[in-house]
């Protein structure tokens, strides 16, 4: 087995760029979306069928292993691989961010975040070593430095002292992780929506050195619109040979227009979240299967779309599900969506292999124009 | 397609019997045991999963499909089968056991059950003509006559008239079913605990005639000891060549006893309900994932089990996503459960077959007496 990681930019087309980020336990194609494992399981699916779709990779949550059932525990047992059923990459984030939206049950320090658990309240301290340690312990493949996530909206005197931090933890972060061939670890970029702060933050953690680099404090309440002013740039000031992680993000246009400025990985709960409230992402926009116009149709979600869902399934089989409250509705809801989110991504790394992106973009924006089928 | 429904007994051991009930949408392995699928799904199992556990046939609930989301509608979308994706046999209930258990929101006279829904309090009349049609716009194979199932305890006047108006229900479900080839009818006997009972609404059931015989009114509370003092009886008193179902039976060992006993066919939602709870049912007995001894135990379920759950999945995961209350809890311990129930059938046919089901029979116990292995 190579025990190396390596990224290779195959074709650009404008910003965008597709490739490979090879890693011992497989190889991710880039753009890349990472379905969210937050308990050590992706919600309603199974991990093989997570695979079916296409995920050459999962994303699994620091904050909430730690807690429950606990990172000594899992490393006890094999490894977070081992333990859900998902021998592919797997990368963790830091615990930061979840840790951070415990406003009152938290306490931050130049050394870390003290906080309780929200499941049974005991104390925790979580800091950039013990970040590394728990990801170490869960074996993660590509392990995300600890840093702080600056809320939106932030003043400039705001953004920068908790860049500062940052980039302090940053460095802790990297010694900490020490040597580890076969896995990754990647920066984190901060600055909030201040050019010139990304710039210096950037500039920080390539001081330092990762083998990747995430453009964090994004998807945390700007909107679309600042998300892109700011991606317009940030990209652009991280090295060009290296994996771009945009954190969190987020819709299907969302991460067209991220590739579209340079970004090369993703992950978000919406997918698999939506699915099992009842939404379907599909090419034609996002569809409630709990609207009562679907209560008779015969059709499937999107009679284009390959997935068991749509292939087996009505909707009026998919608001009945859903209306009675039946796990299934979750799993086919959640499986078609993961199954969207997959061929998306492979469109776009076509397209740009193609240097077609404007024309797949443009096609992408028309056929989400005309949205959903007529009711029968 | 062969359009008829047949049963062949290939051999039999004691009471007990194996063979086949042909239908035109596949074979039916007996004795077999019928996963419920309720609402139009096997709660947490993908179809094609219940399929590859074993199963041959499943149950439906008229009750619920009637209100939710309506006969007529299933029968519109093409039916049943198509509606759930299963293109195999499917059972369906009459209706009159769940509306019989509304106590309080049913009235009941000569023609039938008035009742109101659990769900939206909209008002229904169920009858035996009115459970054939349903049965019929459901596309169910095997359809069950409509009856009272007689409470447990009963007085031997209270079974008796329970059991006539069973019985003329019985030959009103006959009439109303009407010729329809490639397609079964079932009549259900009744009688509470008493023999000659027992006996006089099988030769009741036998003169109307039907494709298969149910023994109904067990499992309602009276225990394995006196379910078993009936069964020692009940089925002798069916036709032979004809096949006998349990209704809602029900533990492994319920199973067991009752195919000695000359029973071909049963349905519980004990597996897939015990599942959702956190419970496994195994060789060993049934196993609580919720109890902390399993927390770091890093071995199956049962070692010699061959189902996705036990191949992949350590006590300590099962332990651990029940505990954080996640869906994959239900989908592997449905699966595994099911599978469970599926290999006991097998073993059954297979010992019955070699006319060896006392030695089966006793290492069934054997097995479960030592119960589950040791805590590490």
């Amino acid at each position: 087995m190579d025990q190396k990681i390596s990224f290779d930019i195959a074709k650009t087309d404008g910003r965008a760029r597709t490739g490979v980020l090879k890693t011992p336990k497989g190889d991710i194609r880039t753009p890349a979306f990472m379905p969210v494992g937050t308990a050590a399981t992706v919600k309603a699916m199974m991990p093989e069928n997570v695979r079916a779709t296409g995920a050459d990779i999962l994303l699994g949550n620091t904050y909430h292993l730690m807690l429950r059932p606990g990172a000594e525990r899992i490393h006890n047992l094999g490894g977070l691989h081992r333990f859900m059923n998902w021998d592919r990459p797997i990368l963790t984030d830091s615990g930061g961010y979840q840790v951070m939206s415990l406003t009152d049950l938290r306490k931050l320090t130049e050394e870390g975040v003290k906080f309780k658990s929200h499941i049974d309240g005991a104390e925790y301290n979580l800091t950039p070593e013990r970040s590394m340690e728990i990801q170490r312990l869960l074996g993660s493949d590509i392990v995300m430095s600890f840093d702080e996530c600056t809320p939106f909206p932030a003043t400039e005197k705001q953004a920068k002292d908790s860049m500062d931090l940052s980039m302090r933890w940053a460095q802790r972060s990297r010694d900490a992780f020490g040597d580890r061939p076969g896995y990754a670890l990647f920066g984190i970029q901060q600055g909030s929506t201040f050019k010139e702060m990304r710039a210096e933050s950037a500039d920080k953690l390539m001081n330092i050195g990762f083998d990747g680099y995430a453009v964090g404090g994004l998807a945390v309440g700007e909107g679309q619109e600042l998300m892109f002013e700011v991606l317009d740039y940030a990209p652009e000031q991280l090295p060009k040979d290296k994996p771009r992680y945009l954190m969190g993000v987020g819709k299907p246009d969302d991460i067209v227009g991220a590739v579209q400025r340079g970004i090369d990985m993703f992950d978000c709960v919406l997918p698999s979240r939506s699915g099992r409230t009842g939404q379907a992402q599909t090419r034609m926009g996002a569809i409630n299967l709990r609207n009562a116009r679907h209560r008779d149709d015969p059709r499937p979600l999107d009679e284009n779309c390959t997935c068991p869902t749509c292939q087996n399934y009505s909707r009026a089989y998919l608001h009945h599900v859903h209306r009675a409250g039946e796990i299934i509705s979750s799993m086919l809801l959640t499986w078609h969506n993961l199954h969207y989110y997959q061929e998306l991504m492979q469109g776009l790394r076509d397209a740009i292999a193609a240097e077609q992106l404007d024309a797949f973009v443009a096609n992408f924006h028309a056929i989400r124009a005309v949205g959903d089928i007529e009711p029968l």
